[in-house]
């Protein structure tokens, strides 16, 4: 073991020749002070760890896992999974995300840059046991400390590195569904929100837009003169997302294809030819995305989709999923012939049937193939959580170098940390469950404390039919999230706004209102969290530290200002909350009236009908509002609305820029300071802007622990 | 239509020859008032009710299926389904209980008595539109009026009939796992349970005691000299309980499948020859349970096992569960044959494995078999709902003749109302998911509310590994259901109580303690509801009618006396709870050491840590609490503990039995009533008994509303 110094707050521990994922980037120094404190290591065969934990020890983490925010009580597995299914039971989803915090008698953060598979048994096993199982002996352990949660988070994001910034835009409703089959009937998708009047920025093209399902083509039957396409929905104000999934088709005469093979950019078989598996059109290879050269090729493809004025893209099928393989499929096949004119009991029926079912995602394809790394050949399975974070890469960097200035909306299916600095990701293929409405609030703070602040689930759940009420509790969750996208699957009800009843779009037409009105608040509040290595959904134990706050598992803290508590439960017309401190109940109704009441510290049952999402506003905070638009660059900022709740002072920065380029990295961004202070029955206003920000006039509703409502207007000059 | 009146509550309309299912025990009377009120019935292919709902109206109702207490929202289909994976999008499950109660501007129980499919859309299509369709032309529709919910239900369970009793023990707990496989893995579960000290009335055998899976028979080489085996284990105070599977085994020489060829017991294909389907061992017929005599046979068939002093037992598979069909697996081999050396894309790759996961209880298999009723051949889909309850139907027959006067316990997985008359159920193959533990409370009273009083679920789940802290909570619930037994998986992690660290096996001690301890209410409260057509469990609605009440989905009465909260979170160390008046908390925690504490009307949290449970005492109620003993028979009711919560006054009736025969039905049972009244600062007790009660002593904790207690103690003479 080498014992590096990154600084202060940091130590690494490096075990053998760990692979390098580049999921963080300090190196720091080599020191001598080789014990790992706290933490007992097995380095065997395999490298383990162990922890004993204290009764009230909370353990965070994990990213995009099942279970609670407080990941005690399950065993997690690091590695990659393409599973539909997301019950409560499952150990791995997409995504693998190495990075805990225990918080109890000690206090700390440890990450594992490992990209094989790792088990975690958070008190599975053993109630007070923390057992951590590395499959391999090369591995970085990354021990972070902090006297607060909040400060080892910082440390920990500052350690991998700034997140991904998506265009303002890709802030606004997104519209999508495994269904719009061809031109026309996206652009049915397109009028029908221009015609009732439902916000939207983007609407997303699925696997049928593509020639047989193959990369970087576009099905000229079903969406003749793409690149007209494309410019007539731009201009209507809606941008086209399309899929791109990992595989490559093996098709003679399919470029793509023909020049991976020529130029050895797939991954290979144990004989050196390139890997054959199936996903959606059929046998594919997997370009090797950890042959830099390989995601140099695959990346600038995304040229021929910009070219035709495409903006946004999401990675798909990246863990890499693996409907079959030929191995898997003649070895069921078999099993299916020798079953014939049997009589199959429970063993022998149950062993036929799981051949099937098994035939995907199977270990034995994982491990037999292999990545050509700086000549090296490293078998799939040991590098398995890198697969998706490098396509990722791949595209991250080809759109770079496509126009180095622009901001794309990029994000991915699979991801391991690391990817975040070039993606946001959505949390794949859940289901239209009430359960999804809080697995998908659990899963966003665990996901921005490991790095990905662009998040969101399909709203109204991709597998299975939703109803009108569960879409809109749903989106009155999602009209928080950075990622605001409705997605469903083929074969489920339709999941569009309008697809429902006039009232219940009514409604929904609201709640997607209210996102672009919240649009000041939450642009503001990712930016800064990006810049600040902060969070942009946390659970509550992050600013309040009282016993009760670090056990709520279904209300999230959204930005500096925010607390908000979504109804997830089917049928119900309010929740008990809990507040950690006094705090503003602001109750976003039908049309654009606003209720306002002060709430003591405690528990409070919450009424909330269908059509009103209840907002708390923190003490001493503001809380920016504008109005809503037909999209993001409709939005009209000069006037914005301040909801303050002002015990004796508040500030807020809010902060704005061009929304399509890189150009706040030179400090070219707007921004505004304010600071509110209470002057016995008065306050006094302090603004100071930076830039040109588009707002001339401050609205403030201010209201004081009486309830009191104050109006204010300052005008910008 | 013919309309019947039943009585001044009850309504029948009958549309055409309804097949007679028997489930209900009135016949009524033929009136000329020949309209349905309130409801839009058509009457062409199928027959459709449709019903507007108000924005406020709850859907009480159909027994064992998922979602709310409140059914709006989904849609149900009738349609008895061995469905291992109860998430929450399923339409079916094990039973079909065709019974809701609407509950809102309008006011009225609703009971389709159809033996086939039924699918209720409560608002999943349109939020507001109640929309039955029944596939057929025949059926029995009654509306149940009533000015409360508790009439409705009254008036409905009267129309049904009474309830099953089980004996006494049976509200012991049980375990169960399908794992003992033979006699010396149950002896060590029952020295386990001997040497950890934890009470226990039963263990279970699951198939493995057959012979190859064949009904009515023991394998010998693992229970050898069961006679001596079943009489062991009852010394030792514990009961076996084997399982019953609904298909009989083809197989040459064997007596049960010869004999019920011969005398055309089993159900019939197109051809008319028995139907064959495979199940556990491999290819069986069904026995034709809807033909009385074949009921007569099969019932008198559990004399075998009766014979060897088994006195209990669980009818499984009889939906009936199908594994596949020698056309189904055919079928899916051709399949899998013509996929050789194809490239299968999506459609085809799914359409593959689709061939084989739904090999199981296929819709055209259904379709495929035939009753013989009173010389008429009907199709086995038309009267799907009755297999289930005819098998315990004849069960319950055959055990009443073998031995008229003895109770013995039964329950079933598939059911139809009717069955409730009969035996018990429990809710089938759930998983080890926290989910599953609240939709185990919400199912409870929606199970009471169609007849079936004796329920309970697999404690800590049958699917999928538990952990200690989730079959504790589990636990917390399940302590106080009708039936109490842990049962799991092949496969699954263990869990016994014992199968976890020390410090989680004595907090399960002490649970299953506490259920002992609470067998004096559990068993007065059963009876009672059995007797007055009350609910055991029932939604807070049935008690309280403030709006708040009615929205509850997490809290459950208990009886007459108590409302119960338990804990479905993990991690979680307390919960809010809504105490729709004040009421007693009482804190049953470690040890026998107990807490009071009066609770104003509103919303709390309450602290509870994982060997905790909380119990609400209703104002005006009284708790009568005993010992712990191993095993109900061995528990001394000689001294009981009666907990009163008593503003101005209270009572209660305690009941008691010889708890294994029938003789309660001739009035001879044991009764003590008890009436408290406040007078300032004292308490005037009075006490009455009927029979001979083995209670000698009665000890009084009364708690007034300041939370004062006074102990009084009562000598009954």
């Amino acid at each position: 073991m080498k014992v590096y110094k990154i600084n202060d707050h940091i130590m690494k521990y490096r075990f053998g020749s760990p692979f390098e994922t580049h999921s963080v980037v300090m190196q720091g120094e080599l020191t001598d002070k080789g014990k790992i404190h706290r933490l007992q290591v097995q380095w065997e065969e395999t490298l383990k760890i162990n922890y004993k934990m204290d009764k009230e020890d909370i353990i965070w983490g994990l990213g995009e896992s099942q279970r609670g925010m407080n990941k005690r009580g399950g065993i997690y597995e690091a590695y990659c999974s393409d599973d539909p299914r997301h019950t409560p039971d499952k150990k791995s989803l997409y995504g693998a995300h190495n990075f805990i915090i225990i918080d109890g008698l000690e206090f700390f953060g440890l990450y594992i840059d490992f990209p094989g598979k790792i088990i975690f048994d958070i008190g599975f096993t053993h109630k007070d046991l923390l057992q951590i199982e590395i499959e391999g002996k090369d591995a970085d352990i990354y021990i972070i400390k902090g006297t607060k949660l909040y400060e080892i988070s910082r440390n920990f994001l500052e350690l991998i590195g700034e997140s991904y910034v998506p265009p303002k835009w890709a802030f606004g409703y997104q519209q999508s569904r495994w269904d719009y089959l061809d031109a026309r009937a996206v652009e049915e998708i397109a009028e029908a929100f221009e015609k009732h009047e439902i916000p939207c920025d983007a609407i997303y093209l699925d696997i049928d837009y593509m020639e047989n399902f193959k990369d970087f083509t576009i099905d000229e039957k079903k969406f003749p003169q793409f690149k007209q396409f494309v410019k007539k929905l731009r201009e209507k104000g809606l941008r086209l997302i399309p899929i791109i999934d990992a595989g490559v088709k093996i098709e003679a005469g399919y470029g793509v294809y023909e020049e991976g093979v020529e130029k050895g950019y797939f991954c290979i078989d144990a004989e050196g030819k390139p890997f054959v598996a199936a996903v959606w059109p059929g046998r594919v290879h997997f370009p090797d995305f950890l042959n830099p050269a390989a995601r140099k090729w695959f990346g600038l493809k995304y040229k021929v989709l910009t070219d035709y004025g495409i903006e946004g893209f999401w990675n798909d099928m990246n863990e890499p999923a693996i409907f079959y393989t030929e191995r898997g499929l003649q070895q069921a096949i078999h099993q299916a012939k020798r079953s014939e004119n049997e009589n199959l009991d429970i063993y022998s029926f149950f062993a036929l049937k799981d051949a099937f079912i098994n035939l995907s995602n199977h270990p034995q394809d994982y491990q037999s193939f292999y990545h050509q790394v700086e000549g090296k050949r490293i078998n799939h399975h040991q590098v398995h959580n890198l697969y998706g974070y490098n396509m990722t890469k791949a595209a991250a960097e080809g759109l770079q170098a496509i126009d180095p200035d622009k901001r794309f909306l990029l994000f991915s299916r699979a991801s391991y940390i690391g990817m975040h600095r070039y993606a946001g990701i959505w949390t794949g293929d859940n289901h239209s469950w009430w359960e999804h409405i809080l697995l998908n609030l659990k899963m966003m703070p665990s996901l921005n404390l490991c790095g990905f602040l662009y998040v969101g689930a399909d709203t109204g759940g991709f597998s299975g039919d939703t109803n009108a009420q569960m879409l809109i509790r749903w989106m009155q969750l999602s009209l928080f999230a950075p990622l605001f996208r409705n997605h469903s699957a083929m074969g489920t009800r339709k999941q569009e706004p309008f697809a429902f009843d006039e009232e219940s779009m009514a409604i929904m037409r609201r709640m997607i209102q209210l996102r672009y009105e919240f649009i000041p608040y939450i642009y503001a509040e990712y930016m800064k969290a990006v810049f600040h290595k902060g969070l942009y959904f946390a659970p509550l134990a992050f600013a309040y530290e009282d016993k009760l706050s670090k056990r709520v598992e279904d209300q999230l803290l959204v930005g500096e200002s925010l607390m908000i508590t979504p109804i997830y439960q089917e049928n119900a017309v309010g929740r008990t909350v809990w507040l950690p401190e006094e705090m503003l109940l602001c109750l976003f109704g039908p049309g654009e009236k606003l209720q306002y009441s002060v709430k003591f510290q405690g528990h409070h049952y919450i009424g909330a009908d269908l059509d009103v999402v209840p907002v708390f506003l923190r003490k001493n905070k503001l809380f920016p509002i504008g109005s809503y638009g037909k999209n993001i660059e409709a939005l009209d900022h000069t006037v914005l609305r301040f909801i303050g709740f002002v015990e004796d002072q508040a500030s807020y920065h809010y902060y704005d820029d061009d929304g399509i380029t890189y150009r706040y990295k030179e400090g070219i961004y707007d921004e505004i300071a304010i600071f509110v202070e209470k002057k016995s029955d008065d306050y006094a206003i302090h603004v100071k802007k930076k830039g040109s920000p588009k707002v001339k006039k401050l609205l403030f509703d201010l209201i004081d622990r009486r309830g009191r409502i104050l109006e204010k207007t300052i005008l910008l000059v």
